[in-house]
């Protein structure tokens, strides 16, 4: 019997003074079910520049997925916010789980300055809010290991445009929020309630993106 | 036997072109639930000036609570958020529900300008953030139907300080914020629990609030 | 010759870290000036609780002002933001210039929860922005020190409803806000010309409160 | 004797309702100016897809300047928001001046995913902070016409890298944010400083770029 398709979900281990990632809790709750006939396959990456984007070039090579959402945790933000483009640049606020602070760095040396995602984002804003959950398009991934791995990503993939392949940023948890007021949260149960949703419009979308107005003036 | 005291807990109908007002539903979802031993009664106030405030009069009169907690919809906010007084004006951006937009007219003719809740807020808010539940005091609760009901509730209760009476802003659900990109949420079910909880903490907490931080600088 | 009528305009000190404040910068660039014949008296209040108050209060005795503005500084506002309403609590969440933090302590023992501007805070913003300033009524002085005094000053002169007497609150200047990146700022000469206007209206409009909705709906 | 070298400046046409766009009256002020020995021209540009980036496209192939900096309105910023990266992608959420409204088509067919700016944003950043002046770096110009003749004018330099070019958002002015209560402004004489500032930053700053983190986490 053929083993069903491998879709890589990945999330990231907890920074900047937490003790938990929902990017990772999501990931791992979704590990091993099947979704449109494709295996999910979660796996944690490092909050570490360098080591994140090797850790996700290796998954890619061995896996080899047909379809890849890589989570990660935006303080701030309240919805299910899909990322539009990687750009080829770190540059550190603060430091990673590992020290580093790279400022004005290429994540690849010589690479192009950026790369659009693959997944059919607007078909997926429009999926999920059609079922009630909150969703937009984000035109910037920051400058952090999130698009440092959105970057690593899809330049991994760039001979292989057919794998769909992007990035999703989640809000802090319930019990985050609560230790930093006014902030924007969600629960897990709905964050993996949205990501499954995400992952199964991404698997079955086929064709050109649904075309719908997600930009932004300025 | 005796009647068990009541917790009034009241929630507004749908406004502003939404289908659906979260706080009327985390209210019903509540009422008849025993709370410390006092019985939840849960009723839905019309988003109307006037007609609102002589409800909450009437239920007041009607019920002899021992807690009010009034609960209403704010567009914006993210968390759990308890009013901490209650101005005598009404101004009103928008129509309300009946159409009336009254521009700085009192509350009540010859009523003081404000009124402080008399829930123990600060405990409330302390209580929920134990409860990884996020929780902030607000320093405003607005000058539309809501403030309009926050405070008639505080003049009808003026004869009664023991009485702990007050107000809280929801935010908008999922599927509300799904059309309004940006705006945090709050499932159902974690605004019915905080609320729950919140109950808990101001039926069972005695003597002065807690002492905690909770102000604005401007 | 008779004395000209006095406008009081008050400025605070520094504080939060801050070299300058823009409040009291506006104040004294003003100081002297005859508006609508009447001779603005520009004083200087202290960032601490209790003393900016009683500062406040004797200014006020003293010199029996037909006119009171007082000023503050608030990081993150945009515009001229007139306040609507004083409310009687200190709940400081950071030190004033003393080191004191009281935490829900009244400004005045026994006084009443709130106290409105009485001066034509609508007529002031509708001619700010007529003269293209942008201006804005709030809904909360916050919980500090500008709140301390604006409730002080309401309270001092609760037997002379006749002297129209309130509080605004400015942006950072742009210095302070090249040091914080993403905050609002607005020069100097843009904030005294806008004070002066609000002055001359505030000294000038006869009357009822212009009809004008400013209010906030949560 | 030689004419001295052109520095490029180029502001928009009103939009989005507006009858003045900021970048342009910035632009028109500088016009002429000498700034280090280079002649500042500006030239207003339509905002209309399609039409800018061909007017930026001969604009550059015509004064063949030696320094370009494309200035563009974006309201409800703060400050001066120099941007890091061009994005090869129209996504308009209103339609432009000719009513085009363009969906996720690529500003150049088969152009590159992104362009980075060439100008010394940090350096600019830190220059403009140093005198006081309110600046950032943005992660992103959005997808509207700004983007759009920011990418145009990277990919018609980028056999050019020595032209140091780049894009700059401007806040409202004071009377446009009279009309939309809450948003930030900056009068017209500071825009005109910082941007005058930012030109000779750009024009005088030798070598690589400074070192200083201006990025974001997400």
């Amino acid at each position: 019997m053929p083993q069903p398709a491998v879709i890589l979900l990945t999330g990231f281990e907890p920074f900047g003074g937490e003790a938990i990632n929902p990017s990772w809790e999501v990931a791992r709750a979704l590990d091993g079910e099947l979704v449109a006939g494709s295996r999910v396959v979660a796996r944690e990456l490092p909050c570490r520049f360098g080591a994140a984007g090797e850790a996700m070039r290796q998954l890619v090579a061995e896996l080899r997925p047909v379809c890849v959402l890589a989570l990660g945790q935006a303080s701030g933000r309240a919805d299910f916010s899909i990322e539009r483009v990687a750009i080829n640049v770190d540059d550190a606020r603060i430091p990673d789980n590992g020290g580093a602070q790279p400022i004005d760095e290429p994540v690849v040396a010589e690479g192009p300055a950026g790369y659009f995602a693959t997944l059919p984002i607007k078909a997926m804003v429009a999926g999920l809010r059609a079922e009630g959950l909150p969703a937009s398009v984000s035109q910037t991934a920051g400058t952090f290991v999130c698009n440092h791995v959105f970057y690593s990503l899809m330049h991994s993939l760039r001979q292989h445009p057919d794998v769909r392949a992007g990035f999703m940023h989640l809000p802090l948890l319930p019990a985050q929020a609560s230790r930093h007021p006014g902030l924007p949260c969600m629960p897990l149960p709905l964050m993996i309630e949205g990501v499954r949703q995400s992952l199964h419009i991404a698997a079955t979308h086929h064709g050109r993106d649904t075309v719908q107005a997600e930009g932004q003036v300025a």
